[in-house]
């Protein structure tokens, strides 16, 4: 397949950094997934693959060598693990989980210092993308995040945009936040640009068919692409006291000073996410641009998701997950993620969730997924937070 | 309270042995019940004893010291620990499962050549009662042991009668066998003593309904009360090579060649069960009487049991047995058998049974309890005979 931005996006893609925040428990998949071993650290679609390396592996070949990866410091041996490719200045690892403005706005200081000391003057274009999502067919992606870097470009007369890329919604779902598209955004290389009304949040079901039936509304998924000056400038304008401590320490950045500093300045910052601190005041300011993209994306926000992203390969319509899993199931259907090598015998459950791990079981049935948040809360008050 | 039979049955009872048959590895209860452990190993009521020490405690007020149990010998560990109070020549072993027929043969073929070296010239009067069954309330069931021993007292001109309990059914149950009861039989000590017109197998529904409605039907519980003597008589004249053989085994019982001949004489002996051999040619030649038991009866058949046997204890109605679960449960009802430290977390499931061992892990619903034999099988076949 040959690329629609030839040769304009190539040049461009030169400048193009990857970043990947891994960060996110993902508590209504335990006891999968928990502190010491998130959502983006395990495969969650019988790939062979943990989420975070088939991240890397969809964005490397745009990318390259230009990835970095924001993470809490507790899964610094496991990510490096995963990505033996990254180099050590683009392993950013969090004292302390921060929310995302801080994680994403790091990563943006890093490399806009970067651009300053090489004295270039080129901003270079990040694009920050989630370690934790399922996305196919991956060619398609690719080519949204082409027309992403194109419409970000700034040029002898702009800065740029900050652009998002915004899922052609396949139902009304009530667990995402939409993107409000409006006109054409005429940019070379991005031929299905449009401007960004605004972001609005997860909507009540009858609203959220709404957005679907008009047509103008996408699924926000979080995927930002930006010259990490414009990023900047949004950032210190609406959170300076934030701008400010992540220019501090993007300044140390690979000097000796670069530990001292974070330990620091970070745990001071203030904690927000990226769509207050910057993506919606930047649509507000007719700053953000979205590329809707025509792949199917799963956030794999909990075990339903994981049934539906993984048909069964038997007539029992029953989902296995997991290497060693002994499974035997007669008259049920549902999902089994074992990280265990004990034999799961399951009889006569319909749409059944049974994961089996070392030190906790849960069992629920996929209409209940969203419940296990709850769960998980609970077993927090009651002093069992040895197995979250 | 004092018995209604004082003091004939209580210079009988002198005369009683208690037998307890302790075989059955209860299929329906894997994983928890299996070959190494199985039912009558386990605490199924959560009274914190195991099912074959409380049939020893509910047996010795009436039989004393006289005490024997039939198992097989890879639980004479185990079934010493249970009941220390065991004589050795009281515990016999079998080398492989031989039916009921074998196990109770023998038992009162080891009692019957006692009564023979005593010189007293007095027929034992054995009562086998299965480790695995659990009765409330204990003064009731003992009350008709008592009228049991009385009704089968050999006298001058009597051989004595073999003796069942039989339960009065409280629902048409269509997994037990039936006894038809008839005429009153006439016994000092045992006023509610009935002829047994014959033993029938499992009904159907409609059948079962019948039996419950004629008020002349109650469960075959196994239980047997018989001079050893005429019980012996019954076996060698249906089934007269195991006779032989028995006696053969009995007469070096607690000799030198004790285990040399067991070991040659019970792998030859022909398999089945004590209904076919005693049971139902004795009750046709007129022989077996029936005491009603009017107490509850469970043999724990399936998890179903264990559900029905264990009221749930909180509000969830989620009854939960073994000593050191961690159970979580939302929306949830049925049973948590649990013998690992392992959270348990149960959301939004109804009626389901949990059974989490060290190596499998069952889930089904109570409505399924039955199934579970099927799924063994299945397992057997595929290869997983190590957790079974």
């Amino acid at each position: 397949m040959t690329s629609r931005t030839e040769p304009l996006t190539e040049s461009l893609l030169r400048r193009f950094h990857a970043v990947i925040p891994a960060g996110g428990v993902g508590t209504r998949l335990w006891p999968l997934s928990r502190a010491d071993a998130p959502k983006f650290l395990h495969d969650l679609t019988g790939s062979g693959t943990t989420l975070i390396r088939s991240t890397y592996e969809r964005l490397s070949p745009l990318s390259g060598e230009r990835m970095m990866v924001v993470t809490g410091i507790k899964h610094r041996e496991a990510v490096c693990r995963q990505i033996p490719e990254l180099e050590p200045a683009d392993l950013v690892l969090e004292p302390e989980p921060k929310d995302s403005a801080a994680a994403i706005g790091l990563a943006a200081a890093i490399l806009h210092q970067r651009d300053l000391s090489s004295g270039r003057g080129e901003s270079t274009i990040m694009g920050s993308f989630a370690a934790d999502q399922v996305i196919a067919p991956v060619d398609v992606f690719q080519e949204a995040v082409r027309e992403a870097v194109a419409a970000a470009a700034p040029s002898a007369d702009s800065a740029g945009k900050i652009v998002t890329i915004g899922i052609t919604p396949t139902h009304p779902s009530t667990g995402f936040g939409y993107i409000r598209a409006g006109e054409h955004f005429e940019a070379d290389g991005a031929p299905h640009a449009q401007q960004v009304v605004e972001f609005v949040e997860k909507p009540g079901e009858e609203i959220a068919q709404q957005y679907v039936n008009s047509g103008d509304y996408l699924w926000n998924a979080g995927m930002f692409v930006a010259p990490v000056g414009l990023l900047l400038q949004h950032l210190q304008q609406t959170e300076p006291e934030l701008h400010a401590g992540l220019t501090e320490i993007a300044r140390s950045w690979g000097t000796e000073q670069q530990d001292e500093v974070l330990a620091r300045v970070w745990p001071q910052l203030p904690k927000t996410a990226i769509d207050y601190a910057v993506a919606e005041p930047a649509a507000a300011a007719g700053d953000v641009v979205v590329i809707p993209g025509d792949f199917t994306w799963d956030d794999v926000g909990d075990f339903a998701a994981i049934a539906r992203l993984n048909p069964a390969a038997d007539q029992e319509s029953m989902t296995v997950l997991g290497e060693k899993a002994r499974v035997y199931s007669e008259e049920a259907s549902g999902v089994v993620v074992s990280e265990t090598k004990r034999v799961v015998a399951l009889i006569g459950v319909e749409n059944i969730v049974v994961v089996d791990t070392e030190d906790a079981l849960l069992v629920t049935t996929t209409d209940h997924a969203q419940s296990v948040k709850k769960a998980v809360e609970a077993l927090k008050e009651k002093g069992d937070s040895d197995v979250l």
